[in-house]
């Protein structure tokens, strides 16, 4: 017998894999997605401008136009939410509400305020709509990651996806324009009786490197 | 007295923060970043192609080169790692080498080997390098969003940053072209003393919809 010192978290990640196959037919309730999600909030995000959004399809009828803009992949259909998140382009634009707040508690001054606001605006649409879109995708996958943790603590299995057309699924969900599909996540109970092992990892040696690459 | 359900996850979650300014002179040993990253690398990325590759800055000299890039914000100087998280947009053409493990073992034959290689490549060609640079930035954040919290979870604070010039940090750390810097996370001990209370989170009904936006 051996003793483990590995922590319960630790053993959440090496727990939480990619679902290969869901087991068809399980419901999970608005509920429970609602509580992990406002869980997800605590993600960080630039400028704590939380640029992610999440759109639960469970409907049948949605998720099989999901399914067709998915390149018709089994997982879609058999989960038992399929959930796009999406990162706004536009997050920005908020750096006034999302900060009044600090304001109102007296931790920033008017003019802390206004500076803040002013600068937030300024560091993006300096930088331009490329980058506008990378953020998008980048503050929205950060959210995402901690979506699937949280999903796996309470029970459930994920798999996120990139295999879809976002134009298809954009018309499909009626997505704003400002709002880009970063992935979608899959979400079940994964029918684990044909489970592959899990994928080979690269060794640390491999992916990482010090003070020069 | 009030007896808590929160899962230890659950704590973790709520207690990771972006700090905002580190206790200086405090040192990590290079194994510790090392252990870390061996369970980071158990995040999830498309096709499990690995895209996410760290390059942790330490040195004096280096960090200080960081720093420049960072339009002199001061957590990098204080921050006794800063870590470099960088996508690879070339990622898909280690699918031969990544899935040979899963032939040698039996699980793929020969020809799903050659279909699995074949598929992965033409899906990021067919798609182009913007998908690709977006890709790269995807998978480097959902890996950095675990590296975060494994962080936390083994006692250190972590802040992820985008406010760098790219290209600047390109130059002083030498990151191949094919690489793009997705974020920066300063690591180090956080000085509570000036804490501010977390920042405003909007609720669940502001980021999430069902089945339609």
């Amino acid at each position: 017998m051996t003793i483990s010192n590995e922590s319960s978290f630790e053993t959440l990640v090496r727990g939480r894999r990619s679902a290969a196959k869901f087991i068809p037919g399980i419901e999970i309730p608005d509920k429970e997605i609602e509580d992990m999600l406002s869980l997800t909030k605590f993600a960080p995000s630039a400028f704590n401008l939380q640029h992610a959004h999440y759109l639960v399809v469970k409907d049948e009828q949605v998720k099989l136009q999901v399914y067709e803009a998915a390149s018709k992949q089994y997982k879609v259909k058999s989960a038992s939410a399929v959930i796009v998140v999406l990162g706004n382009t536009e997050a920005y634009k908020d750096a006034a509400r999302i900060n009044e707040g600090l304001m109102h508690l007296g931790i920033l001054n008017k003019q802390e305020y206004d500076m803040t606001v002013s600068s937030v605006e300024q560091f993006y649409e300096q930088r331009g709509d490329v980058f506008k879109r990378e953020e998008a995708i980048r503050n929205a996958s950060l959210s995402a990651m901690l979506f699937m943790l949280i999903a796996k603590d309470r029970g459930w299995d994920t798999c996120p996806m990139i295999g879809f057309d976002p134009e298809a699924l954009r018309a499909a969900l009626h997505i704003p324009d400002n709002y880009v599909p970063a992935l979608i996540i899959a979400l079940g109970k994964e029918d684990t009786a044909s489970q592959r092992p899990r994928g080979y990892r690269k060794p640390t040696r491999e992916f990482v490197s010090f003070n020069s690459f």
